[in-house]
């Protein structure tokens, strides 16, 4: 094993420079050759490759996103792309690829394991929905951008009677909101995996909080939550005579990617790119580095591939206690 | 003049507390006594009012929004409560009000200069839409607020051909928006005063911008603009067979206006609320302090009342320059 | 059990509230009463306290600090007060005390528990040098704010050939210096487990890293790495001329435990106060809750009052790796 | 007059990218061509110098520093250094210059305007000391800069009895002293213009000012008062007993000057980039923009060269009455 490709794939979020910096030195240290490749599997297909060294990575661990650049899956994997990427391998020579990214991301590079290129990927995604990790890359940036905003909106303290609905990213899964929620202190959190089919208990909950005297109430909401934000909105400012709850709606959007990477998410980056390295240069493919109470192994992506990941019902019950 | 009494009307900003920090202070060494009113209007109602000391400001100029509450002046002013306010206002013995607040809040305040109660106004809005003063307390705040916001979504910047629409305040003055788009760099800024009757032309500017080369395109619009941001980005995601363009759309709510308020703001509060203190206690009334060219001047009120702010073709020309 | 005291102990750092937060949210559904009190052990002196309800902590979690006020052991356990704490144990009759400090901070409370007051104690403390958990309460966010000024540093990313030396806490433990200086790519990471006798090979490393051609070279210091940064800074002045370095020092101070928490330790503190709460409802008197691989463990007080904290191999490997 | 060259001297601070961006944009639209010489005044001498496109300035608007780099001046105007710059002025065919920088970059400009190259200056320096204009181009960056670590420092608001010593730039100006001594709502400022014979008088005004209740008193020092924030802190120390005051000192280095520019400085560096650009073309030369009571003025350099910058008395009244 000796030249290895690293690519990132999906949308950008915080952590995945980390990650290449120690992919790049560690396989240095090794005598591997790492090649990053531009926009994700499209640079596959373009043959958008070049080698990286030691001063590539330099000053890059406290940059947000990827240097290399991103790019969907979406529409890479059409039959007549597939021997381009083969062809860019083999034009340069790649014996492995590591792959950094989500769900989506990860389950398209099961198509190289079987045409017998090694792959060892890394969960990078603020859904936080993958199975066989306890936290995926860029998940901690994203929950500290959440708060920082949540402050700032809550840090007009002395505005009276408001209701804030915050709205994060999340469509099959919670963790984002559940994890911000808790360090937000927010009063009422709203998950895709518990749909609601009644709102208006959830406006008598608003309004009961609202009426023990708290200035501001909180709610976080997924945006893969049923009916969705629009739909609690809208009742709240139709039944605002009843409820006497003034609200303000917030979706934040790429803002939650955004932004210098926090150290949890550095340190993590470069543990997995490690872990990434060794694990490639064992010869193992089609696993995925995971992080469990602290320890990290590789997870053979059938395992998670065909698994959604349930709620964590640690956080839930944190939530449920603390506000 | 011996008591003065200080509220804040209408959603509040940063800067504010400066404003109290300072009355209080310049005030104490006239022998002048300061009343702070709680939650805007509303406290003049309730007789929620109480003196305020030289300690009661310590520590309060780095803080967001108002410590004394603001509260929005509708629904204040209807005839059964004039009385109530009167009677806050001799009970209390006061002989004069400093009102902060925006447009609105500044209007509601003649109420009291035709009673015969001496008022001065500082002009504070984020909408930045009050004739008489060059800029208003708050807004250079809710800028950086902006800029922070979409330097953190730029900030992913190998991401590819995307269109980032952020709406800002501004219902009926573009200010917020082009001082917004000039220190962001946007390519494209749309405003209330600049209504929209056709949205392709739009489009083809987006589009021409991204072709230049451009990996992401940045435009700028305030929530006053029409047709409005929906009907925009409903347009773009229609035609993006054509323009090959990806719109992602962040509505920046309550966040452009919290925070801890910037050096600015906080020398802007200080020196607006010593002029107020000054013009005060030299009788004057039915005025607000407004700054031009670095001077303060006291604007009678009907100056800005009864006219709109004419769009600042400064700033539209150094937008038009520099982007 | 029904009444239990908080104190938090040592200099603020971020993440007690958030402790005492889950604390009192806790106790109350365990139909315990919890008293605040101020100052640390100064409170218990004066008889500062007072009983903390679920409103009292309300909007806490994102404040820096301690809300209840921190003060020092040091002068608080001469003879002559200890039956004025007993006396204020007694007379609020309070049944056990939860304390939240650093080592010196807990080794003190085992007064209370050779007294027959059962303790449980939380470590808090951005020294991070305490055996018996991964990690302390505050350091997450210490080195996010610490990473946060680096990033500044550095920002200004074309200016030439500057060494900077970044000194931060760490008295006996490098703990704290060797996460910034992984989460910021340090070149070299000085530490006091790790003394120096001859600063010219310290000199001549950074020498080599600036000749690589990195325009900027950082290296991170605990504050009690002997001979000091003074030392090493005046030997890099005096030594200019051969290596050609420009050195820039700072001393980062009481900036690095401001702030507003991070999300992990946000979590860390609730989690924190609630097993804190679940001991002591337990009876168990004489521990600390640690963390080890994110499990949640009681470490008697023997366990870790008479041991080091040795170095963490595994960060320095870390560190070696991907620098 | 057709190609203009640009440069940025001194140390780096924030919106030299924002006039640069200018300077490019607007030469493009009066036919100029702008050349981008590297490293200062050094970049001359080396002929590392090319010709800027829109899109090369493109998405720097927000990054800190000069994207040309910066440089000292000292010691490149040694007499053989003058024809190397004078050859790369005459073979890249550069008929203006435009400096930016601090006092003496501007001073060494003026060798240029001997020899007939057109020079115009743009005033960028955080120590604000340049007489001719009401603020340099940085100053508000760096006051934000200050005003954040101040904040963050006074978050730990229940800690007791601490009296902060905040070192900030200024040599002999104490402009951003006084600046962010108002914004912090610090007790006492130290500027060079005030050097102190006896330091038992600040002593007591710190005592005092701590005994009126404050549990944390913040004083700000220039780098160039004297005796000097060494001296202060030393006599404190001393005289701990006396005073009863604990003493934190920190010295601001070069976090001051970084991050992300102020949307201020950002519109001020477009707007002096244009002036230059038009005074340049207007074939002006030997002056500097300066900016007096919103206008833009062109300053001769012969008047601010020789006269040091008197204090500010209205910014000192503004401290003394809002302390």
């Amino acid at each position: 094993m000796k030249n290895i490709a690293i690519l990132s794939s999906g949308t950008d979020n915080s952590g995945i420079n980390a990650a290449i910096r120690s992919i790049v030195r560690s396989a240095s240290s090794m005598k591997m050759k790492i090649y990053g490749v531009n926009w994700g599997y499209r640079g596959l297909i373009d043959n958008s490759i070049h080698c990286l060294t030691s001063r590539d990575v330099s000053g890059k661990i406290g940059k947000a996103g990827c240097f290399l650049g991103t790019g969907r899956p979406e529409g890479c994997f059409v039959p007549e792309n597939i021997p381009k990427m083969m062809e860019t391998i083999k034009k340069n020579n790649i014996h492995g690829l590591i792959v950094i990214g989500g769900r989506t991301s990860l389950i398209h590079s099961q198509k190289f394991v079987d045409m017998g290129i090694p792959v060892i990927g890394i969960p990078s995604t603020i859904q936080d929905d993958i199975v066989g990790t306890d936290i995926c890359l860029g998940v901690d940036s994203a929950v500290n951008n959440i708060v920082k905003y949540v402050d700032k909106i809550r840090s007009c303290e002395f505005s009276r009677d408001r209701t804030f609905i915050v709205q994060v990213e999340g469509k099959t899964c919670g963790s984002l909101a559940l994890r911000s929620a808790i360090a937000c202190g927010a009063e009422i959190c709203l998950v895709p995996e518990q749909p609601c089919d009644d709102i208006s208990v959830i406006a008598r909950d608003l309004a009961d909080a609202s009426m023990t005297g708290k200035t501001q109430v909180l709610t976080m909401v997924s945006s893969g939550w049923k009916p969705g934000v629009k739909a609690l909105s809208d009742y709240l400012v139709e039944h605002m005579e009843e409820t006497d709850l003034l609200v303000r709606e917030t979706v934040l959007g790429y803002v939650q990617r955004g932004g210098s990477p926090t150290s949890y998410d550095r340190l993590l980056g470069l543990r997995m790119g490690f872990e990434a390295v060794k694990a490639i240069s064992e010869k193992e493919s089609g696993k995925m580095i995971g992080l469990r109470n602290n320890e990290f192994l590789r997870v053979p992506f059938s395992e998670f591939l065909a698994n959604d990941k349930p709620m964590d019902k640690a956080l839930m019950n944190l939530f449920h206690l603390s506000r």
